[in-house]
């Protein structure tokens, strides 16, 4: 008998790859590792603190879930958005550093700051090819995701040379009639700076004077160590209306938790008159609301916690900021442009001309994974290339070791060993 | 200064809406409940047995998540579609029903049975218009979702004379060469019903010869009390790929902690051929995983399950059925075709023409709602007019007073009472 063909099949344009950008090169990496190097892997390639000792989470996060589990109140479904009580808990904790002051109903509880992101993205993606703003370097998933939403993505520059500020001159001139938003990390992911305010508010009016919503990723907001205290871009809401996504993933080190929230900076009501609350709104509808006893806990969380948790954390990240700066800019062939003041990364351009066999960023990072069992990101994958991002939020022991072994692989590849080994040759 | 007009403004077309028709009907019965009724409302409109004091979950499924989330094993990020164990205690527990066993990779963790759907509808969307075919009546959600995919809906028939069985025929003349699935929900929502084996089989077969996929929500798959034993489409999977959703919900009753799985049914390797399974894995990039801790309570909650939780719960919901249907049956101008054996639903038909004073089904269910504070769906919500889908899984005695409710509302609108009103006017 002759039977039909199966109508489902998915031609290379519909097919969804499992991997991305950065997956694929994590891969990667793993597979370049030398299984017969007895010293242990250090993993400096990924943002998870919680792999690390040093970084746990507090009994009382723990205690706060086993209540709220064992209290029977939240096992049925949680209305759009999530339970009242914990909106306010959210709207009440990130009103503390806001000079507009948030509503329960300003806040919308995700499922982590990736399900914040895929709402707000399906979110502005229009009938009409729409595009977006996003940092270079930046984070890859949300351009990851903004394919997915067919969204056009366009980068504009982060300039090292100045504090890895926004190249404004550049956001004018990429954006166009098409353009919906533009996104900030900040504290910034990859580059471990924290914006001032005067810088935010010149963001706010670029923003404003092209007509384009704010996001800003502020899930690292209380991992600032520097000279700028961070600020909340939804100081500006007034200026410009401002989406930030945050979670409890890093203050807490429970990113397996997927506890985050979206929240509209909105006083003049802009997005809800031009049908993006509504549409917000309409997204929860489709996709899943966070476990309701998690959202039960969030208030004893958030009301309780104790920043010493969070200042732990912070005094062994801004040493790490510092030892890692002192080791790296010790060492030819790499360098710094400045020393990272917020989020757990550092990034680290890569003087290729002073290496005798190294071809590029992923070329450094798989002969480095493959000699000294150290996993760093090379740039290309956060969209600079030779660069590295280094995820420093890991135990300070390992830290120390990292930099040894990066000195010693980058001194064994260097012209500079070349010279000798030919002096060598020549003498012998 | 002249500033640029709003880029991110919806239009009609583009605005997602945040009421779907199931939660407008309810926000309408809710508003029309008159508040001077002392009597306590009796919910029968939503399929949510959490609301009931007789369905509660127990302890052992509380004390497994407390303790994954004080062994502090589970605060880091999953990997793609869920921890090996959890996935391999989902192919366990699921296997127990299956002639083809299943393995962990064929089971994909979600957050509840709608992120599965998602996850599915989302990959089975095409560059060209797909449409998939949906029962009539159905879950409106899915038709919801679909619609948000871009897919194409249409309906076929279940069979009220046939035991709601699919109307075979009807599926054959609406499928055409963009049609990609078709999909079943059983045991029924919201007929109560379930599916024989033989009749699976023809679906299958049915499906295979269309060369369409078949979608089982099998989310009740433990709720059946009638004459068929519940059989999983799973069994048919070597005839047609099959994909089956299921969930933690409706077992113990904890719908709102949002444990589903999305199950691929493939020993020929059909959607692995046709990249379906990538598809499935590239979903999870863009979505979050289920929160590890939950995941990681998983295989302690369904290996040490007490099956006296479930048939309890099921010995409630069977007497239920019958008490309903007996009920129901002595009231005039309603009637069911078949006394339900499955699932928490009962759909019942309203004659229109024995009542003096009610317009059709959305009609009645307001003015139940409003002079006898019970809600019940009307049935164009799952798109069948002229009847009513009653949520059976509530308190037994909450249910004897909806049906004496019920019956007296019927007797009040029914014409035969005009005629008794009019016979005594024309004596009086």
């Amino acid at each position: 008998m002759m039977m039909k063909k199966w109508a489902f099949q998915r031609n290379s344009e519909q097919k969804t790859t499992s991997e991305t950008p950065t997956s694929s090169v994590l891969t990667k990496l793993m597979s370049n590792l030398n299984q017969s190097d007895r010293r242990p892997i250090i993993p400096m390639a990924q943002g998870e603190p919680s792999l690390s000792p040093c970084f746990r989470t507090i009994q009382m996060t723990a205690d706060a879930i086993a209540e709220a589990v064992h209290s029977a109140k939240f096992n049925g479904y949680s209305p759009t958005g999530g339970l009242l009580p914990a909106r306010r808990a959210v709207a009440e904790y990130l009103s503390q550093g806001l000079t507009n002051k948030l509503l329960p109903d300003d806040v919308f509880l995700t499922m982590g700051c990736k399900h914040a992101a895929q709402n707000i993205l399906t979110v502005l993606k229009g009938s009409k090819l729409n595009n977006i703003l996003f940092p270079k370097p930046g984070f890859p998933y949300y351009e990851f995701l903004a394919r997915s939403c067919h969204l056009e993505v366009r980068h504009f520059d982060l300039l090292p040379e100045k504090d890895w500020e926004v190249d404004l001159d550049l956001v004018e001139s990429l954006a166009d009639e098409n353009t919906v938003a533009m996104v900030i990390i900040n504290p910034g992911n990859p580059c471990g700076n924290v914006f001032t305010h005067q810088h935010l508010k010149k963001v706010a009016e670029t923003a404003r004077n092209l007509g384009i919503l704010v996001i800003s990723d502020e899930v690292y907001d209380h991992i600032a160590f520097g000279k700028n205290p961070f600020v909340s871009m939804g100081n500006f809401g007034s200026v410009v209306p401002v989406v930030t996504l945050g979670s409890l993933s890093k203050r807490f080190i429970v990113p397996g938790w997927r506890l985050g929230w979206l929240v509209t900076h909105d006083p003049n009501n802009i997005l809800k008159q031009h049908g993006i609350i509504e549409s917000i709104k309409g997204y929860f509808h489709m996709s899943s609301n966070v476990p309701t006893f998690i959202q039960g806990a969030l208030p004893d969380i958030l009301g309780k916690r104790e920043d010493h948790i969070s200042s732990k954390n912070v005094n062994i990240i801004r040493e790490a900021a510092n030892s890692c700066y002192k080791g790296i800019i010790d060492i030819p062939g790499v360098s710094c442009p400045s020393k990272p003041e917020g989020s757990i990364f550092i990034m680290v351009k890569l003087d290729i001309s002073a290496f005798k066999d190294i071809k590029d960023d992923l070329d450094f990072c798989v002969k480095l994974a493959k000699e000294e069992s150290v996993l760093i990101l090379p740039g290309i994958s956060v969209g600079l290339k030779n660069w590295l991002r280094v995820t420093i939020a890991i135990d300070p022991s390992a830290l120390e070791d990292a930099i040894k072994r990066l000195k010693s692989f980058c001194g064994r590849h260097s012209k500079k060993s070349i010279s000798v080994e030919c002096w060598l040759d020549h003498i012998s």
